[in-house]
């Protein structure tokens, strides 16, 4: 039996979700798992992060049914990319390339809307009515190739990739967690040549942090920097919320220094 | 293998609807699909407006177990109700029979305690002990007329039905939803009939709004009218949230003119 | 096709949730279902309590992985605790063995850390990179007592059991529910020796209630005691919340008398 995860913002409490969920079980008898559908709304970047920190768990095989899409209805593509033995399906914002290319080298085809889509096609609902059909058929065997011509170059989000000058790691704040963690890009073995207490530069400020081993490291209330679950630098606070300590959060930009 | 949702104003936090499924599970092998568990607490007519929209988008078979349920432990009748190949169970007080209407001619038959509920009864968790048993022998193959004697006249919410009045449309707000555009039950159709900006008639004024095809559409900001994908006339607002905008919301009168 | 249920207080917004049932499909087919992601960050009692109430609802087989873990990467121990035919797997902080208590006698095993993680192992994460893999292993068929040595003494929340001295009944708040509702730890039968109306006595001061049978009895915005769904004491306001009427909650202790 194959795997459909789904992705959204259309919140837990709405009839989207459902929706989705009966178009995909209507057209093909695949298990279906809940990713999130919490994204904050429109909010692009969150649910690229979510997915791709997703999508790196699950095995070959699975599809990933997202849809964090304030262009719906408008000339934006909807779009199934194959990468690494998983698909993704979802409109053509960014939101799906960055788990994409996690996984391997994209391949990314447009969805052909007059052969997916339900009739009549809404123009504020492409996750039931032309996302959710195109992942079923994808989960009863279709091959991405088969959905439509290729695009040859996705949509991307701007990012701002770390790197290193000396001392100095640079990068971003990807997410901020439900403990108010923020999770960084600044790969978290850069931090193993930095000796000391280090500081968190930001656009307002600096902060003092220790580097720690795992959350009940330190003492409580301390400002501390951790490698993070996906690898990558995490700004936490023993006991506390970082996020609620430091004046800044995901898309801005941080320096990390001795 | 058959295909049971659930529906319940429990909360994602709470142990109900776990519970719920752990009964299930122990009664039947149905795959266990979430619609949601944020209904607001019992609110029945949100409850039905949510079921009713998800429902429509299941196969033939699956079954829905609703609970929104403030008089569980009096005298208000458990229910299965049969429509459209689908089969809902809950409280009679309203919440099943939109989703039942929607999908066909309802037959309800009332759920017979005796037969179905888990020992003890308790008199405050119908949704574990009674509606979850019967569901599971439903999912087992049993006929809904085989669960209890038939309810000729099961509870109606009252409702305001759309109306037009040469260019005048006349409805009601139905939901509110987590984007905060406001889905009222006009037909999206009459739309077509009005010409130029529109204006929103409501008990405490009025406000102009432009006819447009999908969120994208229109300056930001732009208070907007399009039809919704249930095919209802839906209140939106460009980048923003018309819900917090308009002094108006659920089971509200709305009129809408040229 | 075996049933493991996911418990933490990860949020259902965040990637972790995702990233668990991904480890989990990676290595067992079994049906997955949530039960709450929303237990409060690091309440290791509430979490404790919600998965006792919905593990007595599960059949035998059932594989609970919980993750409520504020020691992650600390000395604490990972355990999979068999009980009743069921199996917990998470770590050994108290999060476990209410549930596993409620259901038999627990045979708590120590999990082999160098044989279940994954590579490489993060400090933050073993819901993902432990306790997933652990689960998916019992899943596929290892027994309990091949995951690791036995775990004698398993870490016990501390508690305040229910006594009675004559007519007055002594407990503690268990758990607030998504409706306001005190679900206390004393045996709703003991209620029964009770005459008249109730006084409440809680650290700050007392309160009258009437004894009801279930939600809908009494008049609105009545203080009410009824049997809960899983048979001990419930305090309650009729169409109200009790929890916002009354100072106390979880963890604090409480009296019923005449």
């Amino acid at each position: 039996m194959s795997l459909v995860t789904l992705l959204t913002d259309f919140g837990w409490a709405s009839p989207y979700p459902g929706q989705m969920k009966g178009v995909l079980r209507s057209l093909c008898r695949a298990a279906l798992i809940d990713l999130t559908h919490d994204v904050p709304a429109h909010d692009i970047a969150c649910g690229a992060y979510v997915l791709a920190a997703a999508a790196r768990a699950f095995p070959a095989g699975t599809i990933h049914l997202a849809v964090v899409d304030p262009g719906v209805g408008t000339s934006r593509l909807p779009v199934a990319i194959a990468s690494g033995g998983q698909v993704f399906v979802g409109p053509d914002n960014g939101l799906l390339l960055v788990a994409a290319r996690a996984l391997g080298t994209p391949r990314a085809h447009a969805v052909a809307v007059e052969r997916f889509a339900l009739r009549p096609l809404s123009t504020t609902f492409h996750g039931r009515d032309l996302f959710a059909p195109a992942a079923a058929a994808i989960a009863r065997g279709l091959a991405v190739e088969q959905v439509g011509p290729p695009v040859p170059a996705p949509v991307v989000l701007p990012e701002q990739p770390a790197a290193r000058d000396g001392g100095l790691l640079r990068g971003q704040v990807l997410y901020r967690d439900p403990f108010g963690n923020l999770i960084t890009n600044i790969p978290a073995g850069w931090l193993d040549d930095l000796a000391g207490p280090l500081v968190i530069v930001h656009a307002r400020g600096q902060a003092t942090a220790h580097r720690v081993t795992t959350y009940g490291d330190g003492a409580p209330g301390d400002l501390v920097i951790l490698a993070g679950s996906d690898g990558t630098a995490e700004i936490a606070v023993r006991g506390g919320r970082a996020a609620d300590l430091l004046p800044f959060g995901p898309g801005d930009p941080v320096m990390i220094r001795s």
